[in-house]
C-alpha cells in the first residue's frame, strides 16, 4: 500500500478518505487532479503533499509541452504553482517542493520545454527519494532520542505522521517503527483525531499492520490516558515549524502538548527540515487553515449538530517551542528548540 | 422539553440518545425500565439520574405492594436499589438518591406497604423539586462568581451539564443562563464530547434554543480555542467530588482543566452538594466507568476503526483539585477547594 506512485507520466494517489475500509487509487493525469486530491485530503500529510505537488508540476509542464513561447510557459508555470500552493495553506512542505521545482524552471531558462519537462521529472523523483531516505534517518535519530535503556515505552501519538503522511516509513511513526524493531515499544495510544479521524482510520491501521500494539482513544481521552496508562513519551509530526521552534501540526496537538507538559511527559516532534519556515519568527505568523464546517457537523453519514448552530473548524494549531522536548529531523535532533538553537542547528548543517 | 416527567405512577424519560433530531419519550412503568434507560444513557447527567432513580424506587415499591411480609419487602427493596445503584458507577448522585429513599423505607419500618409507597412518592417528588431549586441557586451564585464587572464573557464548556442533565435549568448551563440574562455572555464554545456527543447534540441545542450564542468545536480544538478565541472562563458539571475537591466528570474534562491552567483561564465546576462523596479522601478512589467499546468504534452508523484494533473507553476522568478555581453549589461557592476547605464548607452549612 503506497501513499503515491508515479508511473509512466501518471500519478496514482491512494485515496486516504476511504481508508481503512476501502483501498482505492486516484488516477491523476492533470495538475488539477492533484490540486483537488490535496484539497480534499485524498492525499495528506505535509511530506506526502510536498511530493505529490512536485509530480503535479511535471503534469503541468506536460500540459504545456507544445508551447513554443518560453515566457508564456514560465508565466503559466508560475500561475499554476501558485494555485497548487494555495490548495492547503499550513503545511510548508508543499510550498517548499513547489519552490524547488520552480527553481529548476528558472535555472534552465533557455532549455526547450520537452527537455525541461524531463528534467523536472528527475527532480521530482529526487524529492520523492529524499523523502523516503529522510524518514529512515529520522527513525534512527528519533529512536536513539526516545529510548531509555532497555525499557519498552508506552507512546502516544496524534493524527497520522506515518507512511501514509509521507512516502517512506513515516516521521513520528518511523521513529516508533525503529523503536519497535529494537523491542522498545510496549504500546502506542492513538488519538482518533476528529474531525477526519486520521488517527483511528490511518495511524491505528498502519501500526496494526506492522504488528505494533496499538489502542485507539477519542481525542478527549488523551490527558487521562497519559496519566493513568503511564505514557512515557508523546511523538507527533509537523506541518510548519517557525524560526523559534513553534510548531504547527494537526488540531489537537497543542492540547496534547499542554497535557504532556503538566504531566512531565517528554513531547517530541518528528519532521524533515523542509518543514521549517525560517522566514517566520514565531508560530503566530503561521497561517492556520480553517476547513469546511461540514467536517465538524458530520461524522461519516451521521449528523452531529443542528444545521442552524455555528461551528469552528481550524485544521491546525501551534504548539509553543517551550513545550517541545526535541525536534527530530533527518539532520539530527534539535533539543529544547528556541530561536537561537534553531539558527545554530541550520548554520551547522 | 422536560428531561423527565412523573405522571400518575409512570416515569416518562426523554430519550437523549435521539436528540437533537428526534424528540421521543420512554415510558417507564417498572424499575427495570429505568435501570435500562440509565445504563444506555437515555437519561444521563448526574443530577437527572439521581431523580430518575428516586422515581424507580417508587416503581419498585409499587411492584411489591401486594406483599404482606414487611421483611421480604425490605430485602427486595435493598436488592433492587443495589442493582439500580450499579447501573452507572461514577455519578454519586445516583447512590445518594437511592440512599435517601432507603432511609425512608427504614424510618417507617412498621408502615404498611401501600402507605409507604405513597410516602416514597412524596420523597421522590421532594428530591425532584430540590434539584430544580438547587439549579436556580447555583445559577445565581455561579453568575456572581464568574462575572467580571460589565464585561461579557466568552465561556467554554464540555459535555452537557444543562437542563438535560438535571430537572431544572442545569448546573454549569444554569450559571451560563443566569449570566446571559444579565447580558454577560458573549459566546459559549461547546466541545462535541466524543464518543456520544453530549456537547454537540445536547448542550449546543439547549443553548441555541435559549438564544445564547454558541459555537461547536471538536474536543481536540478546546485548547486552541481557549487560546485564540480569548476564552474567559471554563465551566463544567461533575459526577463525583472527593473530600479533597478532586472532581470526576465526563472524559475530557481533565485535559480541558490542564489547558485552562496552562493558559491561566479560571476553571469552574458547578454541582449540587449531593455530588460530594466525603467517604473518598481523593480522586484516586473514584470508580471510573469503562463503557462499551462500540461507542469508540462507531460514530452513528459509521465505523471509525478496523474491528481487530483495540480501543479504550473510560467514560470519566478526574481533575485534581489544584486545577479547580471554585466549585459552585446550591449552598454557596467553594473557592480553591482542598481537603480542609471542603471540610469547613460542610461544617458551616
Amino acid at each position: 500500500m503506497d501513499t503515491l506512485r508515479w508511473n509512466d507520466g501518471v500519478l496514482y494517489l491512494l485515496d486516504q478518505r476511504r481508508l481503512p475500509f476501502e483501498e482505492i487509487y486516484l488516477t491523476c493525469t492533470t495538475w488539477r487532479d492533484v490540486e483537488y486530491a490535496i484539497s480534499v485530503l485524498a492525499v495528506r500529510g505535509a511530506p506526502a503533499i510536498g511530493v505529490a505537488a512536485a509530480y503535479a508540476v511535471i503534469l503541468a509542464s506536460e500540459s504545456l509541452v507544445s508551447i513554443r513561447n518560453r515566457k508564456f510557459y514560465d508565466d503559466e508555470m508560475g500561475r499554476i504553482t501558485k494555485l497548487l500552493d494555495q490548495s492547503r495553506p499550513t503545511a510548508v512542505n508543499l510550498h517548499w517542493a513547489l519552490m524547488k521545482m520552480m527553481q529548476e524552471v528558472h535555472r534552465y531558462a533557455d532549455m526547450d520545454i520537452p527537455d525541461l519537462t524531463k528534467h523536472l521529472e528527475m527532480v521530482a523523483m529526487a524529492i520523492h527519494d529524499a523523502d523516503k531516505t529522510s524518514n529512515e534517518l529520522m527513525g534512527t535519530y528519533g529512536a536513539d532520542a526516545l529510548a531509555k535503556g532497555k525499557k519498552a515505552l508506552t507512546i502516544l501519538t496524534h493524527c497520522n505522521a506515518g507512511a501514509l503522511a509521507t512516502t517512506g516509513i513515516g516521521t513520528a511513526l518511523g521513529v516508533i517503527r525503529v523503536l519497535h524493531k529494537r523491542g522498545l515499544v510496549k504500546r502506542v495510544y492513538v488519538d482518533e483525531t476528529r474531525p477526519l479521524l486520521q488517527g483511528s482510520r490511518l495511524t491505528a491501521t498502519e501500526l496494526f499492520h506492522s504488528s505494533i500494539p496499538v489502542t485507539v482513544i477519542t481525542d478527549n481521552m488523551a490527558a487521562w490516558t497519559m496519566k493513568t496508562c503511564h505514557v512515557d513519551a508523546v511523538i507527533v509530526g509537523a506541518d510548519r515549524i517557525a524560526a523559534n521552534g513553534d510548531t504547527a501540526n494537526k488540531i489537537g496537538t497543542f492540547g496534547v502538548a499542554l497535557a504532556a507538559a503538566a504531566l512531565d511527559i517528554p513531547f517530541y516532534v518528528a519532521a524533515p527540515v523542509s518543514t521549517f519556515d525560517l522566514t517566520l519568527p514565531n508560530g503566530e505568523a503561521i497561517p492556520i487553515e480553517e476547513r469546511d464546517h461540514q467536517e465538524v457537523r458530520t461524522f461519516g453519514t451521521s449528523r452531529t449538530v443542528l444545521p442552524e448552530i455555528p461551528v469552528f473548524n481550524p485544521a491546525f494549531d501551534v504548539t509553543d517551542h517551550q513545550h517541545i522536548t526535541a525536534i527530530i529531523t533527518e539532520r539530527g535532533v534539535l533539543e529544547h528548540p528556541d530561536a537561537q538553537r534553531v539558527a545554530s542547528f541550520f548554520e551547522k548543517r
